[in-house]
């Protein structure tokens, strides 16, 4: 049956669920595709994650690796393919539990910097599953500093091979997925010697286990790297190399070359390189920050209107916490934010398509700037959303603690995100930089993008708004926004400037600006996000139903982070005390509309209760039934514990007599 | 060997170590005391740690349950007694991973709400384990707001006893530890009735297993929750009552009886029952959140001078990443949080002794301050810790992430605290309860406590300081606070009025404020710690060698306070843009001072390499080293993984031929 106090929320819905969902989708056509996935993948009990609370590392590792090899399967019986439309929904279906990742990776890097003869000879079997391969980058002592690397391959001009070595402990292979028990294969960066000279860092296909009985090959150790915070499905490995030897052919030849008799030869564009950093960063924006943020918020909201605590009125029934306006503000902003950067994860896709359409045309241009705006919305959304999914698991309680609810692995694993595909600080001193070149070319009149022309007209002003509906206004909330991220990036230039002028070397003066560099980048993603959000809420005029709570949304999100980070909105007087006593009143007072529509608004995400996987968060709210027959499936229920005949018997055995 | 970076490190301390140590543990005595246990405790295998991170849930529970009866055989011969000086550094020196905790609140409870007689006939067969309590308060349904407790426990007058039940799933008692697999008994909080009137919630015990074979009593269902993000050692238990009868004595009776003609009486005092929680809020702050995060600093912090990462100038060797300003804005605030909280911690339990004093003289005057108190610096320690230990897990990149840092499970225990013995937002709310009621006194001329008659004296005012320097005057900085908490609490205490005096339901009213009520007992607290901080640096005048580093952190815990919430000191203009540059600027300057003494800063938290269990943070700073060994012992490279044999050899075993 259906929980009463969830039904009820949803009569009262402002709007169509279904049409809202269409139009998060992309159309109507899109999510008909979407559940057709879901629908395929949820039945096969292949792909089941019921048990996954209850598993061990081995046991995770093992089911993500048959659900990999099934998977492929799975394709061919439902004629999916990889150019097809179902393809991307196929990862969000599996909720990212599944082996093999890091082989896409290795072909992916095979494709981009190998030659023609090298795609030919090692792509055919990896589609196959031919061999496993992996993607050796990252060693114990450099993650995102990749000049650092200290492996080593030393070209060998009598045999025509390269030696690959570990020469210390900090340069072993450490953390690359698939490699600690599965591949086969791997692509080992490492400092390329040839003649004793160092030519940098180049990839080279290793083999590191037998095709007959998975043993390791000669010269390599590897292995697990042991349990995480999360990831148990994945078996991060690392590898150490002892004088290992590959033929030449090995090293990815699309860019350069070592020639037989050891001459280096270098071709060609590299930046397209970076084109495919981009790639990942853009779409793990959606796949591991935005979709665990919408689930915890699907979770949390549905909870809270089932869990009922203490009354709000004395004499009446006790009041559902949602109801609590401290409830409210915990997860009504994240929900909001949820929204916006699916919206800006739409944006920065589009933004990706022009310039890929562009880059086809060998026109490089606008590289830079994605490249900077990649940077830093992964790391301003993967850390909002973090801290996002752990304001909603602490928003449920005691009950949010338990790995039933789904909150703490989806916790576990969203903090991974603000790591890998770049440190989220390094990402945003790239953002910065490039704001700070900006900025420069801006101030002297030169050309510079059109998302960053703002920067050109920075000026002291003050906020227009008189009372506390001016500050629904997207052209009011946008303006102070701008000016804020304007005046942060401006006043960075300028310490940046006086502290060279004043005989600071360039770069400690830079370290010395990177706390409020950092800032900055912030403030200018963040700008760029309510612009969008507002753009969008603007363009959806013809579907007014959906338009009025998006609206409302939108204005919940930008009022929340003046609200949460007055000081840099007050600092220059642009909003004043008074102002922000209007910001506060209209945010409040948006707390309580939305909270209206926050289960139909979670509803529209469409999240299917296994893929929530949440004892809280199913769609009819049986939530204590679901806890208790869930925690009955736990291993540690199956047995009477050893410790009761060791440790306890002894000490009961002789308490009868005294009771 | 001993990591030359971290070495050199502790050349340059300007300070003693030693001498630190000693001070924070109140005196060397204390220290060698400290030390002695820690040490008789970490010589004993049976409460190793060494395999904790490779452990299922079942065997942590196992190894949990073992070191709970092994310790009982080590302080009889260690000659330790609850009275003793040692025994506050046992739970330390165990870091929590023993079960039975739940069974000393068994004994508790009983001591404190039982008669004399029960507390004869049950606290003997307890303290022997000759019995396994557990305390079942906490249902499905039910945690803060006791009296919505759903348990029923119905006189019956014929065979004087009391039936106890679980009327619905929502009733059934849920998380209480030690109850899933341990207890024989266990203490039931339920719905008294008498002649079908309800009394409210009473504790009654109840023996839920056999003390022959430990099999489950009629009438009860019991068993563990399942998997939790953390506390797999505990056996977080749920049970469910039908028809289950104790005699009339088990209702534990020394402030309420039912006599045998049913007739209910009621004497004594039960304002005692506050004080019990407030002692469990008080030594929480220290143990499962100070000390929590003064681990997190020592791994991150140590780990951040061994790990060099990128070059901050072209040429030189490779930095230190701690020699990055990002990197120490990241940890070092961290770093005087932990100082501010130690000694905030220190003047709860010097008020608690101070209240202690003045109960046993039966004045109890003093008990609503201390009782707001526990309640605000519970919320807002935790809260901060919990945080601060998520940046310190951060801030070690990807090897952060790795169980076998240690910080993934400070993070997933410290985050628990923010929920258990009061959920935060609820206490905070009790905490302005207070103030709400304090600033009204004080506005009217009435008696105020010492610690809030700053509330009398709201005043609008700037703040002197001329320049960066200046915010480096305690005065100055405690001053703003002073004035931001006041305001606060004062502006809110206006719009609670403003609101009833409009006609709105003062329940209402009181919800309609909640979030900015949040706010100012947050504002109130930090202040006190702020307060506090600078007094206990002022009293060290005669350490000299000691202040001048205490002052630092004083100085930067302060600003790095008022630099993340300028909104609040800003919106009236107590300090203006201009001057919170100075702030932003000396705060900075501080950053780079304590960099140089940020090792002994940690060094002087005393923890042995086995008490941090830490593959980053161990005192020698072999961090890849003891990586690579700690990952060889996991259980993923103990053996071929069955998905070799079973998924991957089939595709693989014919590619031979290709390649």
């Amino acid at each position: 049956g259906m929980n009463p106090d969830l039904a009820s929320e949803r009569q009262t819905a402002s709007f169509s669920v279904e049409k809202l969902t269409a139009w998060l989708d992309g159309g109507a056509e899109h999510t008909r595709i979407r559940r057709a996935v879901v629908e395929a993948i949820e039945c096969d009990p292949v792909f089941s994650r019921e048990n996954q609370y209850f598993q061990s590392q081995n046991e995770r590792y093992e089911a993500a690796v048959r659900k990999a090899v099934h998977l492929q399967k799975k394709m061919h019986e439902m004629g999916w393919t990889e150019d097809g439309p179902e393809f991307k929904y196929i990862y969000r279906a599996l909720s990212g539990d599944i082996a093999f990742l890091l082989h896409r990776i290795f072909m992916r890097s095979i494709s981009v910097l190998g030659s023609k003869q090298q795609t030919a000879k090692w792509i055919p079997l990896a589609t196959q599953y031919q061999l496993i391969g992996s993607y050796a980058q990252t060693e114990l002592g450099h993650g995102t500093y990749l000049q650092g690397l200290e492996t080593t391959a030393v070209f060998d001009i009598t045999t025509q091979e390269f030696i690959l070595n570990t020469p210390k402990i900090s340069a072993m292979k450490w953390w690359p997925g698939d490699m600690g028990r599965s591949a086969t294969h791997t692509v080992v960066f490492a400092q390329l010697y040839v003649h004793g000279k160092c030519y940098g860092v180049h990839p080279f296909i290793v083999q590191i286990r037998s095709l007959q009985d998975h043993s390791l090959c000669p010269g390599i150790t590897a292995g697990d790297i042991g349990p995480k915070m999360n990831f148990e499905h994945v078996d991060n490995g690392y590898l150490m190399l002892q004088n290992v030897r590959v033929p030449r052919e090995n090293m990815l030849n699309k860019f350069c070359e070592v020639q037989p008799d050891g001459t280096y030869a270098r071709w060609g564009s590299q930046k397209i390189n970076y084109f495919t950093m981009t790639t990942v960063r853009i779409s793990l924006i959606s796949d591991e920050a935005v979709i665990p943020l919408m689930k915890a918020c699907t979770i949390a909201i549905r909870y809270s209107v089932v869990r009922r605590q203490s009354k709000l009125k004395p004499g009446e029934q006790e009041a559902k916490i949602l109801d609590y306006q401290t409830q409210q503000e915990k997860l009504l902003p994240q929900l909001a934010a949820a929204y916006a950067f699916h919206f800006i994860s739409n944006y920065l896709q589009e933004l990706f398509d022009k310039v890929y359409r562009e880059i086809q045309r060998k026109m490089f241009d606008t590289l830079p700037e994605l490249h900077a705006f990649s940077s830093g919305f992964k790391a301003m959304v993967t850390q909002y959303c973090t801290s996002a999914v752990a304001i909603c698991l602490q928003a449920c309680g005691g009950h949010g603690y338990s790995l039933l609810s789904g909150l703490p692995s989806l916790y576990t694993k969203i903090v991974a995100s603000c790591i890998y595909e770049g440190e989220n600080t390094i990402l945003l001193l790239q953002t910065a930089r490039f704001l700070i070149k900006c900025f420069m070319a801006a101030s002297t009149g030169q050309p510079v993008p059109p998302s960053v022309t703002y920067l050109a007209a920075v000026k002291p002003g003050k906020c227009p708004a008189k009372n506390k509906l001016d500050f629904l206004s997207p052209d009011v909330y946008t303006e102070a926004y701008q000016h804020m991220a304007a005046r942060l990036i401006s006043s960075t230039a300028a310490k940046l400037q006086d502290l060279i002028q004043s005989g600071v070397k360039k770069t400690d003066a830079w370290n010395q600006c990177t706390v409020q560099l950092v800032q900055a980048a912030k403030a200018h993603c963040h700008y760029i996000t309510v612009k969008n959000f507002a753009e969008t809420v603007e363009k959806l005029e013809t579907k007014a139903g959906i338009q009025k709570i998006m609206k409302h949304l939108c204005d919940l999100f930008a009022l929340h982070g003046i609200f949460s980070n007055g000081g840099v909105f007050l600092h220059d007087g642009y909003v004043s005390g008074a102002q922000m006593d209007m910001v506060t009143a209209s945010y409040l007072d948006l707390l309580a509309v939305i909270r209206k529509d926050a289960v139909p608004l979670v509803d529209a995400f469409d999240f299917t209760d296994k893929s929530l996987n949440s004892a809280l968060g199913s769609y009819d709210g049986q939530v204590y039934q679901r806890l208790y027959e869930w925690a009955q499936k736990s291993p540690t229920n199956k047995q009477m514990s050893p410790a009761y005949e060791r440790y306890l018997k002894p000490l009961l055995h002789n308490t009868l007599s005294k009771l």
